[in-house]
């Protein structure tokens, strides 16, 4: 077997067998195979895709090229949930403590930010004392003594997914369904639930800006799933503007509190119960809807909802406290107001530039060196579809200083207004099982 | 400027302009840009096609990355001839002594053969004490003195060329016409000769399979050189048989020798003639084709074109006895004959295959550090069309026991016969001007 056979092979949109893609896989992850060759490959993938056959493979040889989490020990039912990325999405703070609150173990790996959106890991790190490196012993304890963990990757999974992305986003080879699929399947494959939830956004704020789009790597991460045997369910839901109100992290983490507390913005928590919906179903926890949508409004009625993220911040070495007193978070140092110059309808959000200008406040990283300042963010107080007055406001910047200027502008200019009504956003497009 | 920038505008089908272009030739050259992102942006290129103004661009890089050969001392026309490469093809060792007899001057560099091609460099050395590289001095003065020089490159022309194309050939992006056209026309426009002629091969023995193929090839490569202010002429000629009989390096120079005797195959007599009309037409050498045709029809008879080959083996250190007895040259040990099972007409000979024959019997190379051996080849005695009887010889090997079975097997398997009437073929397919 040769490589370049096999580059010339897919270049013709021929389908690649099961050896030809451990050939490539494993030789590329040992160094038998150059970059420059697996470049090549991925582009042509690029144009000729992988079909669903292929994908399945590539996706089992990434995860095979790394450990594998072992939940087995866990007792109950462990679930995963991911997010393909978006701005103020805190979405799983939100819904790991209400699922643990209805009984699920959740034992969930995160990442980190980078570029327009932000990561879960630096979220929990704006809260004073929390750890997000745990030993794998203590990481199985928690999930199993209080059913929720949320943690950076300790285990070297899918090193060569790694690799692979690392070649990817140097050489324009990042959107690809099939490439996309097998990354995010073979980490949540490795990552050992038995249950997926994937949060597939859509939209300006999103890597697939089309509904269409989305549902073509929806049905391809969902089809990689079920075929491995994982009860995998995909809901897409939309990115067209701002997920709540809160962009940046301590600004974030406050709003899932308010929002266990019943508090949160309107779509945000509208977008949070749905999926937890679907969890208990795929799970068999609740029977159809109505038990679901009970079983939730239970646990975050009774406290038992929140008092699992206390819980998790205790386990994790945070400060708990922060729960009742937002002050012991890092304070921005000065808020300035966005105000509507016309009156009207919200025609857009330009959501992709208000996480960019969330960035260059220190929200996130451009490049994965820079460092967070977890107090600064942007709050954006208006939805698509509403009716504005000039001189509202319509977002605060939380700033100390950094590119404030640029991010005001940025933001001010993220709005479009129109005279004409326009229609609210729907928050979940369509759910694939 | 960065190179992912560049790879996603070209996946996107997007113009790449000159700048960008530079960035990417004149940084992988220096070593600042890397393998992987440049064999990601051909794959992309193959894909997505360059446009004849990229192609103009990519060309000029590629012949501003090296040195070029001024041609301006010597005093004449200076032309220069180029083949996409077949099998048997000898056809600038007639057409070079023709035209210099001519009045023309040729200085041409050539390349060696691989896989089932043959290259005119090895055919050269088959004649005892003829070498082929020749200081810039004598070259130039050689040209001056007797109007013809076949050599070797010794000037370190278009680099960039080389690098990329050692790349494109293991990350299985060869055969794109922009890229093909851009090697080719810049190693031309380096080469110095203001009129080029490129013998453009179709069919089964050459790179390019099919007319319409390389008729696309054959304009890109008319246009970057007219483009470039050289007169460019492109002849599609037939690759669907070997040229001539001779395939295998003497075998062809007694092939050569033969022709320029009058007692040359006909297609291959043909096809010469052709070329040489095209070439005193072009530099304005002849004013009509009869007039050409009667010229060159003259240094033949007088033997002024033979009389041109005599003196560059002469100059470059050969033996010109060769001329007059075919014995100097190295004698296979061995000749077998391939004899027709069927009579019938000969349907397709399946020239590549008998490149591949000659090159396992030692004529050609299966990788660049192979040695050749001068004496062993195939003699292809028939040609598409004709009719032959059960017993009738088809070919010759001409062999030193190297792969002899499997060179016969596979010669005898490159006829195809059928009982129904077959028009021969032409040789000279189009002309693109």
């Amino acid at each position: 077997m040769r490589a370049v056979d096999i580059i010339i092979k897919k270049r013709q949109g021929l389908e690649l067998t099961k050896e030809e893609i451990h050939f490539i896989i494993d030789g590329y992850v040992k160094g038998e195979i150059p970059d420059y060759q697996v470049s090549a490959l991925l582009m042509a993938i690029c144009f000729q895709g992988l079909n669903a056959k292929e994908q399945i493979n590539l996706t089992m040889e990434m995860l095979h090229s790394g450990e594998k989490i072992d939940l087995s020990s866990i007792q109950g039912v462990c679930v995963d949930k991911h997010s393909t990325g978006g701005v103020g999405d805190k979405t799983t703070l939100v819904i790991a403590p209400i699922i643990a609150a209805c009984g699920l173990k959740i034992a969930k790996m995160s990442g980190r930010g980078l570029g327009h959106t932000g990561g879960t890991l630096d979220k929990l790190e704006s809260i004073p004392g929390f750890q997000i490196a745990i030993s794998p012993e203590n990481f199985f304890k928690q999930v199993q003594e209080i059913g929720i963990a949320v943690v950076g990757q300790t285990a070297n999974i899918t090193p060569a997914d790694k690799k692979l992305y690392a070649l990817r986003d140097v050489t324009g080879t990042v959107d690809s369904v099939g490439l996309i699929a097998g990354s995010i399947m073979s980490k949540k494959l490795a990552s050992g639930a038995h249950s997926i939830l994937l949060d597939v956004k859509v939209g300006d704020g999103a890597f697939m800006q089309t509904l269409e789009e989305a549902q073509v790597l929806a049905k391809a991460m969902v089809n990689i799933g079920n075929s491995c045997g994982r009860t995998t369910v995909a809901m897409l839901t939309d990115m067209d503007q701002p997920l709540g109100e809160a962009v940046g992290n301590s600004l974030e983490v406050i709003e899932v509190i308010e929002t266990l507390k019943g508090r949160g913005p309107v779509d945000f928590t509208t977008l949070c119960h749905e999926i937890c919906i679907e969890m208990l179903l795929m799970t068999n926890f609740a029977k159809d809807e109505l038990e679901a949508k009970q079983r939730i409004a239970m646990v975050l009625q009774d406290g038992s909802a929140i008092e699992k993220l206390r819980q998790m911040i205790l386990y994790q070495g945070g400060n708990p406290e922060v729960i009742n007193d937002y002050q012991l978070f890092a304070q921005a140092k000065n808020i300035m107001t966005v105000k509507s110059e016309t009156s009207g309808y919200i025609k857009k959000i330009h959501t992709h530039s208000i996480g960019d200008a969330a960035m260059l406040l220190g929200a996130g990283r451009k490049t994965k060196e820079d460092i967070i300042d977890p107090s600064v963010g942007i709050k954006v107080l208006t939805k698509v579809g509403n009716f504005v007055n000039k001189g509202d406001i319509l977002a605060q910047i939380y700033t100390n200083g950094k590119e404030e200027a640029n991010a005001l502008r940025m933001t001010q200019q993220a709005f479009e207004m129109t005279k004409e009504v326009v229609q609210k956003n729907q928050i979940v497009l369509d759910i694939i099982k």
